[in-house]
């Protein structure tokens, strides 16, 4: 009941409503990006000059459709308000949002949004999904920067919560705060960063514990399989339910973080120049490749997939029903942002 | 179903019954241990010799009884086949376990095991709890080091399922097979290392994690909690479901982990030079702590704790209900192993 209040005032102070979405880009993220806006309701155009791209879209929303069903979104007819538009101007001309998933190459971004802001209404929100360019350099090339932003999902945008807002040097706070009402009324739990740096911060962080991983298994302390036993039977439990300033908060006692740091931080820096420095030269590559085969190779990347987000569904729904935060996973709050979200 | 049989086969592995435990060390981690072991149906001796220690003990099992409860495991009377024995020999004299947690000084443990491995029976598991100190150096003291592991839990050790088991050099095999028995008949995930690394493995990880969480937050690009909904909303989640390189595989689509790396692995890698290289310098230390009591300050540590606990609890019965393969939560397969565990 608390949430549902929560998301109903969200939802209020979205200052445009977002009814019609133009999705650029039909891959991966543009298809889960897609479904997800097709089950809250909204009307999607998908641009994607590729042949074959609507079959694509279609085979990739089905694939999506159950785990979709299973965060209690509505999904039958999902495809009735989807469309495809080749034409990038026709595709975003009465967009209320314009998401859009690209090629990972600065030029043809920058070309598709010098497009994208001449053809598409002065209300829109303006969002790249990029997972590395900074906004500030594709709106080089903008005569409104102000507009663009980063609205970066963590693979898959429909099931993971996060979605980074990330600022160009020039990006607008109204831009920001519409970015952010949007995505809280998609059920998401977006960020906004407060300065723009490369990697932005969840690959950040997930880099910074892979390059130790790759240590780990090229030294041969652990297997693939078995570090991923370790992560998932302590650290990766432990970050779902609190994050790593609060882990360690809770670590210091009664004082918390700061008698945490005053007692362990100068044994924990000591520690950082003995972490690994590994590379994915020829031995390490062939070691990893090997290993995953070992540990993967039995079943096709398809079903290990599909399990991995039934149980992140469950862990989602699990952490909802303790905390009542979440709101990407209550059928409850969802519709009713749905029916928020898609009032006109 | 299958957990059940699986668990039964397993515990039918142990090759020692383990009834009669001695916890050495009345602190926060010898408390956590002793909780679980009198909840799993063992005698457990304390041997610690500061005053007091019994009522801190007391009042620290009165603590966590709930967690242990909502483990599915029997808590009443949990202290009823409790002793305290200060003297260390007499202690150690009839265990089947002895799970050292000592101070972490090398010449403490060494004195203490020199007298341990006198005292305590040729059959006993002998385990220390060290987060840091190879077993190789404290064995160095001892007739017989090939019976020295550590057995390293992840604070709370009643409730976080992975135990690190490290052996020494010259640790035998018998003896790591004896330990994983007897962690995995507690309902514990425990996870043998190949090598003795400082730190072990997970709390690399998260060394390795944290260094650029204090990086990102020295540079003003998020805030302490800001940096924690990030990773509860994204990796945290992601990791509790499927460790890293698992998470990778299903990022290479269908030629899994090797195309991840043949694609995306050289740019990782010439990002990880950009990584941050923090340190725990007066200005940080006051930026991490004036964040921390912005962002934990207005609730006590503990509550925050037992909500975190409570969390964690939840997302532990979730994943067990998804992939059936965690023991820790389900009561069924809780009180089978007690059984087991408990035979003579």
């Amino acid at each position: 009941m608390d949430t549902h209040d929560e998301k109903t005032a969200r939802v209020a102070d979205v200052p445009t409503a977002h009814r019609r979405a133009a999705v650029i880009g039909g891959g991966v993220i543009g298809i889960s990006w897609a479904g997800l806006f097709l089950a809250r309701g909204m009307d999607v155009v998908i641009s994607d000059p590729r042949p074959g791209v609507r079959d694509q879209v279609l085979a990739g929303l089905d694939e999506i459709a159950p785990a979709l069903a299973e965060l209690g979104l509505p999904t039958e007819n999902l495809t009735a308000r989807l469309r495809f538009e080749a034409d990038l101007a026709t595709a975003v001309a009465d967009a209320d949002v314009v998401q859009e998933n690209g090629p990972e190459r600065l030029p043809v971004k920058q070309q598709i949004w010098q497009a994208v802001e001449q053809a598409a209404p002065a209300h829109a929100l303006l969002a790249t999904s990029t997972s590395g360019i900074p906004a500030t350099a594709i709106a080089e090339a903008m005569r409104q920067p102000e507009r663009l932003v980063v609205g970066h999902p963590f693979n898959p945008p429909h099931l993971v919560p996060l979605v980074e807002i990330v600022p160009g040097e020039r990006t607008s706070a109204q831009t920001l705060e519409q970015a952010h009402a949007f995505y809280t009324a998609l059920g998401k739990k977006p960020q906004i960063l407060r300065k723009e740096v490369p990697g932005f911060v969840a690959n950040r962080l997930q880099s910074a514990l892979f390059r130790e991983c790759v240590h780990l298994v090229a030294e041969g302390v652990v297997t693939e399989a078995e570090l991923d036993e370790i992560v998932t039977g302590s650290i990766g439990l432990r970050w779902a339910a609190a994050g790593p300033f609060r882990t360690f908060h809770l670590g210091g006692g009664p004082e918390g973080l700061p008698h945490f740091i005053q007692h362990l931080g100068h044994a924990m820096e000591a520690s950082w120049p003995g972490l690994g420095a590994p590379s994915f030269d020829e031995p390490t590559v062939a070691l990893l490749t090997e290993q995953a085969e070992q540990a993967f190779g039995d079943v096709p990347v398809s079903e290990l997939a599909a399990r991995r987000d039934r149980a992140q569904i469950a862990l989602m729904r699990a952490l909802a029903e303790t905390s009542g935060t979440s709101s990407n996973t209550s059928s409850s709050t969802s519709s009713r942002t749905h029916t928020q979200a898609t009032q006109a």
